[in-house]
């Protein structure tokens, strides 16, 4: 028998299509389980940068809302939880006009500190262009789900 | 006697101008010396998310145009720098509606690794906002300025 | 059919034992395949600090040996390259009196920069007690195995 | 006017010599004001590795310790503070038998989580060796001095 999720892939969906505001178009959850969850970031010319490629700060903000999310599918609907710290290594360069995919993994889920890491891909590749390390900060006050 | 400075404040700001892509109008190089540079973000609803703050992926993106643009100050034009790594500390909410500051130290300029880090405040604020240190890996090739 | 290593788990076992300096009489490679590289840091009273844990650097030491040595499993006995970047995350308080091992993996081996991570457990136990990345340069001169 | 210190110079030299542990023998605190603290590593062969340079582990340590103290300086006795995250940087090979000096900065002292860097430098040396920066979560019933 599995964990259930306290938030399902559809209501994350719901909550990037809604509240999330103006990126929240751009990401698909294509997976939430409990052992993790991938999110899609949409191919737009918006994230290229010169030498057409994925920028970094598109690529920051693919893993922060990909490990967000996914925290958030276990404790619940917290959206003042923070980040407070990433490490980024870029690892290769991302092709353009390709999605780009997150794969997360919550490594800590603790009173007042979240923590896990994702693993980018562009679509149909299979080497990893970028791996993060996200941390959040939970509101002391917060009830989970 | 100082150090000279293999790209000036202007020549940096007419590269933001120029060939830097869709970001570079909204920096301001405020500050090119020899020990440090000062980059501005301007005040933009576009870096805003939700809760009235500025994004964690603008933050990054100040952070790394402006340890990117203190390397080409000492190096010369070597625009194929590209970013390996970023640790960021988000420390305090930042503000809506004012320019975020990056003041940037070099700590390693090598064969082929640059390392940096920076400091970012809001205007007028005297804690900083976030750290990020970063790491560039510069082509094998470039013959410095 | 499977990647063959540029050097073998008792290859690995004999550069621990012998050049590899006095830290090397406590660690054990238990496991050394082309996906991953299981390295034990066997219990000690070195490695506690007060409050009967293990010690900061005692887990930042494991982590950097074992994700160097799945490096060399790949490329040959490189003894030259050095550590240039490590951002760990210590996620529970490790028990005193227990090994501890440090799982990792290969996420970039490129011409001069080496990235992988490890994730580490106390012996029987299942959550991570740290997570660790590591960045590694290899000597440009160096010849693969 | 200067902000006073919870701890002394001397208060803090004392922690180190006796409730700290082994490792407290090979540090003194040079300095400890408000604006920052320099903690010294004595030279000692038990901290280096082939090559005859200080080991990863060693600068690691006198790095962790350092901002330790300096957050202590800053609140008061907490020992059971413990660090969180540490992300650090190697830039230069020290050389062997010198003393190693860490001058830290803190940038952050929140409720429950403490930021700070330190920068390494060997004794009479003016590149720095290492940077690094910690996390430390501040137990959440600790009354600061």
């Amino acid at each position: 028998m599995t964990q259930a999720l306290a938030l399902t892939r559809d209501e994350l969906q719901d909550f990037l299509d809604g509240d999330f505001g103006p990126l929240g178009g751009d990401f698909i959850v294509d997976r939430a389980e409990a052992d993790g969850l991938t999110l899609r970031m949409k191919s737009s010319d918006r994230f290229l940068r010169p030498g057409n490629t994925v920028s970094g700060p598109a690529m920051f903000a693919l893993a922060d809302v990909a490990v967000y999310l996914a925290i958030l599918s276990r404790i619940g609907m917290a959206p003042l939880t923070v980040t407070t710290n990433c490490s980024i290594d870029f690892l290769r360069k991302p092709v353009a006009g390709r999605d780009v995919l997150a794969h997360t993994r919550i490594l800590k889920l603790g009173r007042s500190l979240a923590i896990g890491d994702a693993l980018l891909f562009m679509e149909g590749g299979d080497a990893p262009v970028a791996r993060a390390n996200m941390t959040y900060s939970i509101p002391p006050d917060f009830k989970r789900g």
